[in-house]
């Protein structure tokens, strides 16, 4: 059973905002469904950064509700011979390029996915260089008015994959990396909840030189400009700076190792 | 009497936008009222600043219709003891942490104001880093629907206050000062139309070397390039260049001293 | 006949998004209108860049639906003679200053164009810096929700025009330039599909020392970071780097010549 839409259809790009590329969507989105209500979640993923748009929309689509349709743009394949690809996943609907931007999404739930070849559900004539806005938008706007993903083209299995970095897990320590700078400068590491639960016992965060002990409940709990750890509210480990900025403080950004050392004690 | 609402929730905040944390807001407020109207005020709050979310609001809430839901997320504080707030003031509602972002607002209205306290109109788990999204986006969402203020929590008038700079008046000046520079280096000052009215005569402008004298109705009775001075759209005394940046023409922003002389003539 | 409106209306503006100028114009808009539908294009236009608007705003109407109004507010001259101004043209409406961002728009479509003269549509008291909120945004709000152009005003036919520069086309080549740069660094010129079709033949394009031999229907048919011409979504020439930058990598940007020499075979 396909989830029943509820209107939203929300837009994942590495579009910035100098240019019209978002708003012609919307303008094709809302010419095919009126009363379709489109969200932005960003258009700041850095060009044809497919994991960066991965773990957004991953994390973004868990606070929208049931029936929502996702559309995320970040082709650089654009024109070439890559599918373009419609899921319904967790109650919810992605459109996209089948190049690894849901790739996250589908991680650990159930996907029926169609491989985008239905004339009639595409703005004409068809670019080669904007599928977003002549092939993507359009299906999204169909979708978040009803139609089927089943009529949208046949299902598919064999869907691309992006390299999302895994953290390691041993008996003592956990080894993972920064995944993403936010605006605050927080560093947002690939370690989640549930493998720091799994370890049950304290924990020692190293970053470059910096050693940290324990986690923070929130950012106030650590003094002005002190450096500390927290479960964030995305569930995953975060380094901050109570009212600074981590990123700068710590010369630190997407890449950078994040060790988790995990003591005898707990 | 509380004011009817019109489904319309603005939102202030300092997040910026290139991460999800705007969009994640608008899914969780679209979740709980489908046909809420989320507009963005700004997302371009200098990090932490209160006293600029507290003087953006206070202009921008002025242009929106009665009933209209503001929600401003400037939260240095996060999970610490602070309260979250929401108010009903000048026919609208303003939700906020309790940190001062609101004293603009509420400075001249009388104000209903409730600590919020209800975790039934709560996202839960509540996490302890975003409760933009977990308690004040959610909030804000029931109350554009309908929620009474005052099923929210109880009633609180011990807000806290953010220190606004106010400039000194006498009987021959006025000293204020710049509070904020906008896209176009315009300089906006803390001195009101009302005070300027007040004094009554021909007045001299005086910013760094800069001596402007008098005001002009609008940009384009300046030269080219020409510094002036006049009362802005939000009633307040700005610097400004015709077709240029006052900000970098005359090295000034946030802080830098304004000073009216007023002379005995009129 | 006037088009029918869809409560669709566009904003077009060289405000940035850090202010509230924006929002604000949105709340005026929603409190004349509260089923009107406010959509960006981009608030990104640089600052009084009135040739800029005028390009941007004719590409991306073409993608609304026909009843869509669409809001330009680029005005240096606000608070001067200028008129502010409602068009129809293209089964669409355009409101604006009348400075020439309409240009585009209206050069090859029959206009009807009135001059907003009647201040029962004005939000009051006008300030003289902000026509985009007190006049435009009204007006367009009231367009949205079906009030007639002719009651707005009166018909006007001598509009302002911008300098928008054209290719010089002749037997062998034709000499364009640059018009814009968008987020990926592609060059965007003024150099339609149409212009390079009627040559038939095959076409060599010089920009700086680069010599480009023929178009590509897409990015992703160059090598990476190798330099392509193509004829992009907007029907017009695009130089451009397969993921990369082509501004950086050409030092190229706005106004840089770009020469297309037309062979003999074909």
């Amino acid at each position: 059973m396909q989830p029943t839409t509820n209107g939203i259809v929300t837009l994942t790009t590495d579009f910035g905002v100098q240019d019209l590329f978002v708003g012609v969507m919307k303008g094709v989105i809302l010419g095919i469904n009126r009363v379709a209500t489109p969200v932005d979640i960003t258009h700041g993923i850095p060009p044809q950064d497919i994991p960066a748009a991965a773990l957004v929309v991953d994390a973004a689509s868990g606070c929208f509700p049931p029936g929502t349709v996702h559309l995320v743009v970040v082709d650089p394949g654009v024109g070439s011979e890559r599918r373009n690809i419609a899921l319904a996943c967790r109650g919810q609907y992605f459109v996209a390029p089948d190049n690894g931007v849901l790739t996250a999404v589908r991680a650990a739930d159930p996907v029926v996915a169609v491989s985008l070849e239905e004339p009639v559900f595409f703005r004409r004539p068809v670019s080669a260089t904007f599928h977003g806005r002549d092939i993507l938008a359009p299906v999204a706007a169909y979708l978040s008015r009803g139609t089927p993903l089943a009529s949208l083209g046949p299902t598919v299995t064999d869907l691309a994959a992006a390299e999302l970095p895994q953290p390691a897990v041993s008996a003592t320590a956990i080894d993972g990396q920064v995944v993403m700078v936010d605006h605050f400068g927080n560093l947002i590491t690939n370690i989640r909840r549930t493998a720091l639960e799994a370890v049950g016992a304290n924990v020692e965060i190293t970053i470059g030189s910096e050693r940290i002990a324990g986690l923070q409940p929130s950012y106030a709990q650590a003094p002005p400009q002190a450096v500390l750890a927290a479960i964030n509210s995305f569930e995953v480990l975060e380094i901050a700076v109570n009212q600074g900025n981590a990123s700068e403080q710590l010369q630190a950004g997407a890449g950078t190792p994040v060790r988790v050392d995990i003591s005898a004690g707990g």
